[in-house]
């Protein structure tokens, strides 16, 4: 605790970006289904779809001094991404800390407990993947840390790794494996495309996937 | 498990479309308030109101496999509702999925489970109501059935049953009892119509509904 | 139990407009961070934002029946706020006895229990706070109170206190504070106005509020 | 609602009290893992292991009239199974209930929503597996019915089919099936004791379930 | 926030261990079910029953500076009752704390977090009704209140009010209504005792409270 | 998925046993408040006190398979640490794997999921630390991995690492800091021992601590 990383790694941006455009669903799917953060992180309004580089925030529960901190480490395509250290729904975050993250060019914020201003970010563009929506305010008493590993909503996320979020969720791509990552997404998409014309012309998925062998030998009975 | 029945009955389509458009309010009233689905059964975009026949799978946690073999049994104006033999938020389902059954005529998934690709399915007009919007993918390697009797989010469901779906959840009709619910219903809303104006007019339902003297004798003071 | 307070004190109309314009966040911070309702209680729909008096509403679990007779009670202006004896996600509330508020000048409904109807009340503009959206059907049988005090969602409202709910939540200030607390959020309006021109414009929180000296002293370190 | 059926059929004493001693995780699998109630369904004391008839109650929220009418259908060796008609955690039953349905012969509760007096019921050696345990008392002002299907923790249970229940949780059998069930509930017990011989001399599982070649096959990787 | 009310008033010691002897359900229900904290408020072992006045803690999340501040104020026979100003689960309280309060001679703690050395509690024979059992460390740095009125786990108390705690869970009652509500409570415990000799002797709860000619009237049918 | 590491480091066998005489509450006060896995995951038995080297699992929802592949790499002294790939309450393990784990001196199961056979597990004399306690079957179909890094309960988690688990919950201490956390455990228990007499004498923390300075300080108020 008390510690701010300040100069980590990012991804290339046209990588990131790709991500982004791929979507977390994609995504997920391309580096063999890891990465996801849980079900509850949830947008704030539908539509959104970011990818970023994140920069990490472990913070007390109900204070969001770190907030602050981590606002000054911000380039432009970076997200934040804020894991309290013990469960908290509190508002860490609203429009006043949005304004301030978006002059630096911030994306948007993953924060596995509250935030307020609702109204406010969705008219400002800024989204939000969040637990919770409350105003409960919070305090500046207890150091965190930023730019540090964290695991936020189940998942464990280093500063600098790659964030993509959408109306499916939120997922995690390590840094590192972005670029290969990226490279799977975008085999996946051109498959499916594929796929996406036969089904909608009424083929079925037990013949393009040839499945009728294995389910007969695994033992299912029409009837 | 393993099975897969073929020829289901249906109610009459006419039936069917006459639930779906009293809504799910007052069915679950006409029916004497029973075959409410769980309140966490939630749609992934507003304003969707469908009714159709369940096709029901019975599947395994994190295995979308039956899903794949319950289309085959679709026809159209069935609706695909889907259990987990155990709690499950993974993402059966997805903009492929639902691609292939568009295409044979569904009209939307009930899945007391989780559901991806929701920017997609919103943007097809494809609706589902869901326990879970989840990204997480599923394997094909273990049997389920399908068009078994089931219990979905706490309603017992069998195939053929009319699903009726709309913004405040899902409710189910037993198939045999269709047209005496869509009577009592249409009942229910003629019925409906006299009071609405009345309460708009500023009528209390203390009177209209003649509740004061039960009030008293029950006991109710007023100070 | 039983029991129906007739004559309840009402904050000033300017006032309970003031404190709705400022909105929740703002309410809340001024009035030191209380009298907010839990997080489970969101919105039907997005964008209502009213602030109205507390027609308070003690109901037995599956039971609407005080509904009936608190709408009696309601003045233009008021805001229904009903929690229920025991936790209870039934439909205690529709589209009818939304006709029936309205007729009244009822400005919306806080429920710590469920709603239904909600398309219909979406079109009619009556914004509804609930823990959950269900049709369950409730009865008339037991009784409940009206305008005593109540816990509702985790907040102690006493009859005429001024609610106040939008997008981020809702909260309940006391009646008696009501003006102190309006003069306070406009301070705090005022206050952030500037702030806000200054974050947009690129300066930091840290500099700002002067943050760095206390983080050195309280162990901050940069690595 | 509003039906009390009198007279139900049961399975078999020795069948019942054979599935007794099985216990819960035999008795599932013995079924092919149907019949398990949601793991919400807790002991209020370690150790008790029952089996017996159902006499199901369906009842409306925070109302046990019915349970006052269901212990007049108990005969010796049946278990009462109550789902309240929408969530609940009320305590619907308490010590002067147990003392009633213990007069009869009754030998457990499973209550999908609160009990209360539980210290007196653990005393009274007369067992409960619930949500909840919560003291809120309950109201005799609606019908509900009895002996009726029902769905209660997601499993539905028609009156007479054997409930078993222990430290594990609680499991229905139809009562058409209990024999079977009975007879592959005993072939397992078997057969385990054979593993867990081998089990406890240090063989390992791969070896005597052969699962060597399937993992390989499978693609998995030692490193 | 920062207040300590150092003189509380109390109700009547005899009043307050008559009401701990009576328990929690029977307290409820002789103040007309009022006064229960939610059911998730659970002790840490079985078998404690205790009664005491209650000295309030408001704390911040994850901040247990006020704990400190409130054992100061403990008199022989008070119970600690904590609630944090934001849904929080640390552990607030641990064997040393508890080791100081005894020293005082309090006699328990019902807190809606977390509690932590529940095993050492255990052994100290002081018992703790709490929302989880959790060892995450809490911090001294931002302030609360002690001695003023909370909301605790949906109830409101008030410093001074009684406390009840057993394995049913927790209920507060109002120390002005205390010694009332001890007569209730003595009351029916009384009639009780009457009911469970007749139902244990085979009487039927339908004939005691004379329930069939209402039930047949309300229209409940045997088949 | 589908990796098996083999060989993995373990800490000191003297510094394992001592974290785990240590105790969850002060190992995680120890490492400066990290390391502990969420509240909800709950021991099967009150009493157990163990620690040991962490075989870890990452296990499909509903398949155990893996299971059967970490009991192989087990060593005298380690504890399995299950995760799920999704979230998931089946019954991963019971009786006959805890018989084969205990033959190869495994100390105990952490699952971020079901167990059954508790009965059978407490008898045995085998810990297990879940989220559930359920009996549901699980199938052998899908391959994990073992020995990876996982994130188990929020607490990302390495093979090798040392698990504490008690009455507490469960906390890891990662294996290359384990004798450092150790020795500032053991320091942690020194000083306290000296403050549990003082405050046992009724000396107060508000003067052992000093903390009425900063209290007045900060603007608390003793009225």
């Amino acid at each position: 605790m008390g510690v701010v990383v300040q100069n980590i790694e990012r991804a290339d941006p046209a990588v990131i970006d790709g991500l982004g455009a791929a979507g977390v669903a994609t995504v997920h799917e391309a580096q063999e289904r890891k990465g996801l953060l849980a079900p509850h992180m949830r947008p704030i309004y539908p539509g959104a779809r970011i990818a970023g580089s994140a920069v990490t925030i472990s913070a007390p529960p109900g204070d969001n001094w770190m907030v602050h901190v981590a606002i000054e480490q911000l380039q432009a395509g970076d997200i934040l991404v804020l894991a309290p250290t013990s469960p908290c729904v509190d508002g860490y975050f609203g429009d006043l800390l949005a304004t301030s993250a978006m002059a630096r060019g911030c994306r948007g914020l993953v924060i596995d407990a509250g935030v307020r201003d609702v109204r406010d970010l969705t008219q400002m563009g800024f989204p939000v993947w969040s637990k919770a929506v409350f105003a409960q305010g919070t305090v500046k008493n207890t150091l965190g840390s930023v730019n540090v590993p964290i695991v936020c909503a189940g998942a464990a996320i280093e500063a600098g790794d790659v964030i993509v979020a959408d109306d499916d969720g939120v997922c995690v791509v390590a840094r590192a494996e972005a670029a290969a990552v990226l490279a799977k997404a975008q085999a996946r998409e051109a498959a499916e495309e594929t796929k996406r014309r036969r089904l909608a012309a009424g083929e079925l998925g037990l013949d393009i996937y040839d499945m009728r062998p294995r389910l007969a030998e695994t033992g299912l009975k029409y009837v």
